[in-house]
C-alpha cells in the first residue's frame, strides 16, 4: 500500500528505532521491566518531565490512557470528557469496563473543553445517587488537530484540583502538540499542574510503545500491580524502553513531529481556498479536516486511503505522517483539485 | 547482563526475526491488522491448525489467556485450573478481573490435570447459587515443565466437551511441547478437539508477540471487539505478523524450541547423579526444576541469575532459551557442581 | 415526618400488603424463590404479560434495570437511553461497572426518545473500534412525568428490532403510565415488541419489591445466575412473592396509580393558572415539575420537603403519591399560593 | 410446607418483627437511609458495637458480604478465605465479578482458619504478578456450623494487622455465635481487632434485612457510593431498620438464637449415639452435619426438606431454626431412628 493519509499508524517505523532496537538485542536482560535499559530511559523521562514523574511503558494507546484512568479512579467516579474524545469514541467500552467508573461527555464546537463547559457536569458532589466526578480528560492534541495553549491546559488543571479532582491528558500525538505550541513536554504538563499524561510513541515514528507519564506522585500507589492486571506489562521491556530511547535521541521525536506538522500545513495550504473546499477546524498539528463534496471524496477514497470523519456531515480526515513526503502532499493536492475542478 | 537461568523472556530476540520486521517496513499499512501481512500469516496458521482455525494476535500471554477464557465465559462462570497454573498464579488476577469468572484451582503432583482430578469440581451445575464450570484450562508443557500426552489432552476435551465445556490450553511454550512429543499443533489441538490455545512466541525468539487461535468457530462472535476492549488490539499489527512470518519460515519454532529443550536435557545430565541434587519434575521441555542445599543455590545466585520456585522446599528452577549455548550449559554445571563439593 | 412531595418512595406499604406478609408468614418455605408463593405470582403475571414472560423478582429499581440490561448486553455492547435516565442519572453508576457496557445518552426535549433521536446513535455497527449498540432504554413514564404512546413504543421497538437490538422499558412507574394510558401492562409491552421491563412496585406501595419481566424468551438463558450473582436474590421469596400477589388483588396497583395520578392532576390544576408558575413538562403520571421564582419554592421547601430537579433553572418537582390526600393537595396548594402572593 | 430442617431461611418471621415494620408504616419518611428511623437504628448498633462502628443496611447476606470486601479491596487484591466459606461456594462467583479481586481458598478440617494455614497464602507481597494478599475472611459461626473462640479470631485479626490487611468476618448467623460464646457482640469483633463484619439478620427471624458493620473507621470512605452502584441501597430504608430494632428489642436476637442453638442441641443428643450416625463436625451453633447411610437419608428426605452436604461423603446437614420446636426435634429425630432400625 502506496503512503496514503488514513492515519499516522499506518506509517512504518523510524529507522533510528529499529537500529536502537537492533543494538539492545544482546545477551540476556531481566524481564517485566527490571532491565537496565528500561532503568535508563525513565531517568531520561525525568530528564523531560521532572523529576517528581514517573514513567511506566505500556503497550497500545487504549492502554495508556485506560491505566491512567485506573489509577486516578474508583468504579463509582465519572470522568468527564468532550464526546469526541477517544476514549470515548475509539476504544470500544475499554475505560469502563476495565476502570468502571462512568464517563460524562460534553459536545464542544472543536474538540476542546473549557472551564465553563466542564462545569455543567460538576455536580452532584456527595448525592449518593451520582458518579463522582474525579477527573477531566482531554486530548492534546484533541481528535480534531486543534490544541489547547498552556493557559487552558492550566485553567482545566486550576478547576479539577480546586474540586478534588485530576486532570488526565491524552497525548497520542503528544510531540506534535509540543512543536506546534514551540514548548517542552514539562511545560505542557508538570509546569501546569496536569497529573497523568498518557504519551504516545507510535503514531510519531515507533513500532509498539506508549508511555503512562504520572506527574502527581500519589497516583504511583498499586500501579505496577494494576498494569500487569490490565495485561499491559511486556515482558521484553527493553525493546520498548530502546525505542524511546531513540525516541529521544537527537530529537528523534521533534523531528518526526515538525515534520507530520509542516506536511499538514503545506496540504492545507495546497488546498484551503479552492473552491468546494471548507476546512472545518484549524490545522494545529497533522491533521487536516475537510468538507467535501461527496462525489469528490469518495472519488478520492479510490485513489488514496484516507478515513470519513463525518459521514453525514460529509467531513473527512487527513491525517499525515513522519514519512510523508512534500512530493506525496503536491501529488494529492493536485489529484483533489482535479476532482474538484471536475465536479463543477 | 550474561546470560543466565532466569527465564526464556530473559533472552532476545532471533536475528531472522529482526530481519523480518525490517522487511515489513517499507510504505503504509493499514492498521489494527487489516494489513495485507497480517491477512497472510492468518492464512499461514490455518495451515498449522487446519482450515476452521481463527487467529488473533495479542500483545502478550497474559492477554492472550485472558481473550480465550474471555471468548469462553460469561462472569458467573468457572474455570477449572491446576492451582499452579499461570492464569491462577502469575497474572495478578487479570483473568477473574477482566471475564469476572471464577477460578477453580486443583492440587496436581506434576501441574497436570486429569479427568478424575477436574471432576472434583464438576459439580452444581444448574445450582443457581455456584459458579458454573465452564472451561478446562491446561498449559503444554506445564508451568512445571511437564508435558500432557496426547490422549492426556484428549481426555480432557472430552470430559469438557461431554459437560457442554471447553478446553483452553495456555501455549505460552507450545513449540517446546510440539518438539518434545515430535507432533504438530494441529495434532496437539483441532485433532483433538481443543477450543481454544494461547499460543505463544515471545518464550521462544520473539520481540512482542502471542497469538490466540481459536480453534472452536464459536468462539469467534464477537471476539474483535472484546480484543480491542481488552486493549490487545496493535495498531501497527504488521510487526506481529512479521514476527510470526519469521517464526513460520525455516521451521525458527522448530529449530528454537528444539535447541531450548535440547540445552535443559543437557543441563538435567550434567546435573542430575550429583548428590545433593534432587530434579523434582520429569525433564520434558525446556525447564529443570531442582532441589538445592539452601546454602547451595543462593551461592549459585551470587553467579547466575535464576528463580526460587519454592522457597520453604528448596527448590529452584533453571530456564533455558534458544539462545543458551552448550558452554552456557558446562560452565553453569561446573560452578554448581563446585558449590555441592564445596557444601558437603 | 408529615407528607410531603419528596418522592414516591417516601411512602409507606399499603396495609393490604402488610396484610399479605402476614399471611404467608407461616409454616416454612423453601428459599430463593422456588417456594409456592412465589411459583403462584409467577403465574399471575404471565396472566398480565402473557405466557411467554417471564418474572423475576428483584430488591430495587437499581438491581432490577441492572439484571435487565445484563441480560441483554457484553460489555462490549452500547445501551442507548435519554440523558435524563435514570440508568445514566441516578444509579451511580451501577449499569456500566455491573455490566461493563457504554450509555450512549441523548438529549431530549421531554425525556422522551424517538427513533430520529436513537439513529443519531446507531453507527459503527461492525467497527471493532465502537462499542456495538444493542440496546434502546426507555422509561414509562419518563423521570420527567410525561409518558410515551403505545404507537411510540412500538415504533422504538421495531427500530430495536431492525438493528438487532433490544428494547428495554424502565417501569418504575409503570402502573401509573397504565392507568394513564387506559391500557392493559401487556398492550403496553408484549404486544409492541418490548424485550424486557423492570416493574416497579415499591414506588405504588408495596414496601421491597421489584420485578424484572423478560418478555423475550431468549433473555432467560443464565438469568437465575446472573441475579444470584447481581446480589438481587432474595432468600425468603415469598415475602417479595406476597407483596406482588396483594399488588394484583383488587387492583391494587391501578387503585393505587389512579390515586397518585388523580393527585397530581388535582395539583397541577390548582395551580397551573397562578402568576410565577410555569409546568415545564406535560402532566401525564404522578409527577408535576414546576419552574418557580427561586425565594417562592426555597421558602416553600421551609414548610414541605420536595427535590430541587433543576437548581439552575429554577425547576423543583413535586411527587404524588398513593397515600397523598385531597386535603393534603388543597393545603399544599394554598401554601404555595400564599408564598407566590407575598412574592409578587 | 411443614417445619423442616433445610435452612433457617426456610422459617418466616418473627411476629415482633412484622408488628415493629408496621408501627413505622405512618406517615412519609426519608428515603434511601436518611429517615429518622434508621439514624436511631444506626445509634442503636453503636450501643453494640462500639461508637466508632458504621452500619450500613443491605438486602441479603451476598450483598452485605460484597460491600464489606468492596471496602477492603481494589482488584488486584486477593482475599483469602476456607475452601468451604460462602464468598467462595455459594454466592455464584459475586465477589470477584464485583470486586475484580482473587479469592485464595484454603483447605481446612472444619472449616476454621488458622494463622499456620492462612500463611501458606501470605506470599509474593511487592511482586508485580501476583495478587496482593489484603484480606483474611472468616464466618462466624462457619458454613460447618463451627465456632472460632475469642483468641482464634484476635490471632487471626493480629495476623491480618502484621501484614498490612484486613479481617472481615460473614456473620450470617452472628447471633448464634454470640449466644454460643456467652460473650457481646463488641467482644467477638471490636475489642478483637475485626475490620469488618457482615451482620445477619434474616436467617435469625428477620424479613429481609442484613447490616454491614464497619468496625475500622478508614473503611467508610466512599461506602455510600459503593452500596448504591452495588445495587443493595434500599429506598424505604426504614422498613428494614424497624427488623432491626425489633432484633434489638426484649433481646430477640438472644432469645432466637438461643432457641435455635438449643434445637441443634436437642437434635444432636437424641441421635448422637444410634449406630450408622457419624456427627462429623462439634455441633457448636444452629447446624447439626451428621454422615448417614444413603437409604436411610435419602428416605428421610421423602419426609423432610434438608440438603445434602457431601453427597459423596453421605454427609447431610439438618439446620435449626427461631420456629423449630422441641416437639419438631422428638418426631424428626423418631422418624430418623426408625429409618436407622429398618435399614439394621
Amino acid at each position: 500500500m502506496k503512503r496514503g493519509f488514513g492515519s499516522d499508524n499506518h506509517s512504518g517505523v523510524h529507522p533510528d528505532v529499529l537500529k536502537a532496537i537492533a543494538e539492545v538485542n544482546v545477551d540476556h536482560a531481566m524481564a517485566y521491566g527490571e532491565d537496565e535499559y528500561s532503568a535508563k530511559v525513565e531517568q531520561l523521562f525525568k530528564q523531560y518531565f521532572g523529576t517528581d514523574a514517573s514513567v511506566y511503558f505500556a503497550f497500545n494507546g487504549t492502554g495508556a490512557n485506560v491505566l491512567c484512568l485506573d489509577a486516578m479512579t474508583r468504579s463509582h467516579h465519572a470522568v468527564v470528557c468532550a464526546d469526541t474524545a477517544h476514549i470515548h469514541v475509539d476504544e470500544c467500552g475499554a475505560p469502563q469496563r476495565i476502570t468502571g467508573a462512568k464517563l460524562l461527555t460534553i459536545k464542544t464546537p472543536d474538540g476542546k473543553l473549557t472551564p465553563e463547559l466542564v462545569k455543567t457536569q460538576l455536580h452532584g458532589f456527595g448525592f449518593q445517587h451520582h458518579s463522582q466526578p474525579k477527573v477531566i480528560s482531554i486530548a492534546q492534541p484533541t481528535e480534531l488537530g486543534t490544541l489547547y495553549t498552556l493557559n487552558e491546559i492550566k485553567a482545566l488543571a486550576d478547576l479539577a484540583h480546586q474540586y478534588n479532582m485530576y486532570l488526565h491528558v491524552d497525548g497520542a500525538r503528544f510531540a506534535n502538540a509540543a512543536v506546534a505550541l514551540g514548548c517542552t513536554f514539562k511545560q505542557m504538563t508538570t509546569d501546569l499542574g496536569v497529573d497523568a499524561l498518557s504519551f504516545g510513541g507510535t503514531k510519531n515514528g515507533l513500532m509498539i510503545g506508549e508511555a503512562v507519564v504520572l506527574l502527581n506522585p500519589k497516583l504511583n500507589e498499586d500501579f505496577l500491580y494494576r498494569r500487569k492486571q490490565a495485561m499491559q506489562l511486556c515482558s521484553k521491556m527493553r525493546f520498548i524502553a530502546a525505542q524511546f530511547k531513540a525516541y529521544f535521541t537527537d530529537d528523534l521525536w521533534k523531528r518526526n513531529a515538525e515534520h507530520s506538522n509542516a506536511m499538514a500545513r503545506q496540504l492545507y495550504n495546497a488546498i484551503k481556498d479552492e473552491k468546494g473546499v471548507d476546512v472545518v477546524y484549524p490545522v494545529q498539528a497533522n491533521g487536516v479536516f475537510v468538507r467535501l463534496p461527496r462525489e469528490v471524496w469518495t472519488r478520492l477514497q479510490e485513489k488514496y486511503f484516507f478515513y470519513d470523519w463525518d459521514e453525514d456531515d460529509n467531513v473527512v480526515r487527513f491525517m499525515c505522517s513522519f514519512d510523508t513526503t512534500a512530493e506525496d502532499i503536491d501529488l494529492f493536492a493536485l489529484t483533489l483539485k482535479k476532482l474538484l475542478s471536475n465536479h463543477k
